[in-house]
């Protein structure tokens, strides 16, 4: 199925794409290429620019996933909700190579708009991610930079730039070591000028 | 005062210290250089290696601690406590070129022990920092990678490489738009292979 026949789950505008991660919570990155597909999970990720949007994320130079995004340009960050917080740590303890994590972990998938990686089920938001290619820092700090090509959410969790954990609905993760995370927690609000 | 005479903060040993940011706090960034300090918020900001420890973070080339940080070479990430929350969002919207934030928004600062940058009170954790020049990225993107050189936490709240937010104590936080925030929400663990 593609996501525009997905129920429940809309486009979020571009210049909105950042707020999806500003929270900083752990994603999964899932990478396509020629047939062979992954997914890893990334604490190390981050918003780098508004509109265009921009991601940085950390994709370690031994990972199968490094070799599918630097063959296809491509990758999506998928923001799994805590229901997935046992498969987001079982798909970063072992490596894709040679095996299938997707049918493994009974990760069900499916198709983006602009990427060939698949998108996961289960999750809170998406964002379609294209490399910009800065060889340097990908060979010395593994670091890589992207444009947001399309990004998605169930408007009932985030809408008009902001998300809306209601009683009832799933929260993002944060992650630690060990197994450990952080849920996301409570909403507050302090003063603001403008 | 200095970091090391401070009550109750100790050294978090540098290969532990990406677990200070892994779950996606907003961070104070603070800077100094010839007599002149300022303090702004971050939230785009990841841990980028282990051991030394590297982090990255997103520093507009508009502000005023661009100019400190690039003529310095060093920064402080203070993880700021909920109880920061609102000055976390003032020293946002204010330009510290023609004022002092910490004297304006009665921000207590002391030593670290690497470098000149002050690190602020009603902090959770602290690392301290040194820039690798990479001016490419740093251009292009306003992407700043740095060597963590020093980091700190009370082991109340952070102990062995892992946060502690017990009833009582103050959470970290992270930001979304408009004066919002999320708390660091619940604590919960999945199963983990090593």
């Amino acid at each position: 199925m593609t996501i525009d026949a997905l129920s429940g789950v809309k486009a979020v505008p571009l210049a909105k794409a950042y707020r999806l991660l500003n929270h900083g919570p752990t994603v999964l990155v899932s990478s396509a290429w020629q047939g062979k597909r992954n997914v890893m999970a990334a604490s190390w990720n981050m918003a780098l620019d508004f509109d265009p949007p921009k991601v940085s994320v950390v994709i370690d130079k031994n990972t199968w996933t490094r070799e599918l995004i630097e063959s296809s340009g491509e990758f999506v960050l998928n923001i799994p909700a805590r229901s997935l917080a046992q498969e987001t740590v079982d798909v970063g303890n072992c490596c894709g190579r040679d095996r299938d994590k997707f049918a493994e972990f009974g990760l069900s998938t499916f198709t983006g708009s602009n990427v060939a990686a698949p998108l996961l089920h289960r999750c809170v938001g998406w964002l379609e991610c294209r490399v910009l290619p800065e060889p340097r820092i990908a060979s010395l700090y593994d670091l890589f930079i992207a444009e947001v090509v399309a990004a998605w959410a169930d408007p009932v969790d985030f809408s008009d730039g902001h998300w809306h954990f209601t009683a009832g609905r799933e929260r993002s993760i944060h992650y630690i070591a060990g197994g450990v995370f952080f849920e996301t927690g409570e909403e507050f609000a302090v003063k603001h000028s403008y």
